[in-house]
């Protein structure tokens, strides 16, 4: 079935990604109301969920009806009881995430968010066994530090303002974050299975831990109110909406791609997008461009050029040859030399 | 000669260059006294000219006494009027750096100084005719912008904050640093001559034209005082020689690269130098370190790896392989497909 996917169809899911992705930040903000959230934000995670569920449910009845037994299902407990794994480490990452921001400042913390690009890379190569050129270990390095230029505030932004332990849960972080894309990918193509049946497996059991979590904090809550279910989308409005919509689409276009290209294209997709909404929120919030985010971008631009295009041919790009004196075209030099020898 | 310099001698004297280089400004800081320069530091560029002639016709003497008649040398008119060129494009260029100082602030001027990179590498193409590789062009912006991005001072830096004239001068004094940089190049290697005898040539018209430069200014400045010959080294300390010095080896380096390797060698160590001049700045002068200075130094060394190392084979980084869905040795997923498609 991979095999029938082209290059073009993986570009367009992954421009469609980025578009997505780079949105969800401006309607996010535009959500706000007075400056807060008038909706319960753990809310979305859930109803996205839920809503990936229900369209690869409804994606999985129609390929059952076209394809009968020729579909193929893994059903057996072995396969099934793999699924809950990403959404216990994304439980596990939430958790570290939360220790982290008690350690450092926001603007740190987003900085120190993109190493979860180095550490994707390193996982799978680990991990996956997946070979990485010299180029592209360069070019997933660019993409770090261009992700992080343009996001660095620059006021009195010292080096190492936060204690160790910030940077280690960080670290811990960028790890965990990089295991659940790689884990999921693993679990995508280990075997055959057709996507929708393994993406019902996953958002089945991403719903299951979403509403423990809304169960959880209701318990823990110090003020009484209502059991979340009954509150779900209370204080929504229509950007709201369009928000779970956007993170559903974005999960399935993530889903697709781990399947059919892979977890760094991914990497590529969602960061690439971080730099496009701060370049939409110029526009739309009247923001000033820093020349941080004009470097920044530059640099992530590079890098996919490094990442993704053929590279060069060793002979032309070799340390003798790029420290050479002469010139095949300069007039005379070699020749000169030889005539020199000779005199 | 050029063919019996090894690759490890080219790559000793560009290291020699950055060390120099980098302690240029070191220099500059500690010679100070009270926040100011007391003496006139337009006399440094002079006696570091006029020390380089100095110790360039020592070695050709040297030279002449071991070769004789086989020392090659041009004394011809047509070749010895092109020496002053460099001298003539650093005059404009100076005056061009003037005009845009009068445009745009010091941070912005330091920033917009790192064209002059990728401005040297167009002129490296056009005038010269060197071939750069996809993955050199992309490790000179790359330089360009990791230089930029060290030196980003972050607060309240927006974009384009000076007027249009500004940036159309830094491009032109960037246009002319690297056309006297090409330019050298060029006339070092035009024909098989001794380096100590195009020294000569270059560093005589040098002190020439720095010594009208002093006069020039000694008639145009209000003050009477003495002709500047007669206070030459009035305010002179240890570490002013030591700065003139340091000047007259960084120059001869320059020379001794241009000749054997190339300009774009040059660049490389002069730019390195800005960043580790930065770095030891810490230190010495007890700054604190920045993020952008470390973002900037790590994305410089990839720059390096990138121009320097031999690339990359093309069919590892084509766009297909970087898009792959599947790995030889994922369990299953090729041949499973394979199995996928016969059911």
């Amino acid at each position: 079935m991979s095999g029938q996917i082209s290059v073009t169809q993986k570009l367009v899911v992954a421009g469609m990604l980025t578009c997505f992705t780079s949105s969800q930040g401006l309607l996010m903000t535009a959500s706000k109301v007075g400056g807060k959230y008038p909706y319960n934000v753990a809310t979305i995670p859930l109803l996205a969920e839920f809503c990936k569920l229900l369209v690869s449910l409804a994606f999985l009845y129609k390929e059952h009806k076209e394809k009968g037994h020729n579909l193929q299902i893994t059903t057996a407990w072995s396969s099934v009881r793999l699924f809950p794994i990403p959404s216990i480490i994304y439980l596990f990452h939430n958790n570290v995430q939360f220790y982290t921001m008690a350690y450092v400042d926001a603007a740190t913390y987003q900085i120190l968010g993109n190493l979860k690009i180095i550490t994707t890379g390193f996982l799978f190569w680990i991990a996956l066994k997946r070979h990485l050129s010299r180029n592209q270990w360069l070019a997933l390095s660019l993409l770090t530090l261009g992700a992080a230029v343009s996001q660095v505030s620059g006021c009195g932004n010292s080096m190492l303002s936060a204690p160790v332990l910030g940077y280690l849960f960080a670290c811990l972080s960028a790890v965990l974050s990089a295991l659940a894309g790689v884990y999921t990918e693993f679990l995508l193509k280990k075997n055959n299975d057709t996507l929708y049946w393994q993406n019902v497996q996953l958002y089945g059991f991403g719903t299951l831990f979403n509403a423990a979590r809304l169960t959880y904090d209701d318990i823990n809550s110090p003020a009484g109110g209502k059991f979340w279910l009954f509150d779900l989308t209370e204080g929504y409005n229509y950007i709201t909406w369009l928000i779970v919509i956007n993170f559903s689409f974005s999960g399935l276009f993530i889903s697709w791609i781990q399947k059919y290209a892979n977890t760094i294209v991914k990497v590529y997709a969602t960061s690439s997008a971080m730099m496009v909404t701060a370049f939409l929120s110029i526009f739309f919030f009247d923001l000033e461009p820093t020349l941080q985010l004009f470097l920044g971008i530059s640099i992530v631009c590079i890098s996919i050029l490094l990442y993704f295009m053929p590279g060069d041919l060793p002979a032309s790009t070799g340390l003798a040859s790029a420290l050479t004196s002469s010139s095949k075209t300069l007039p005379g030099s070699q020749h000169d030399e030889e005539c020199g020898k000779l005199k």
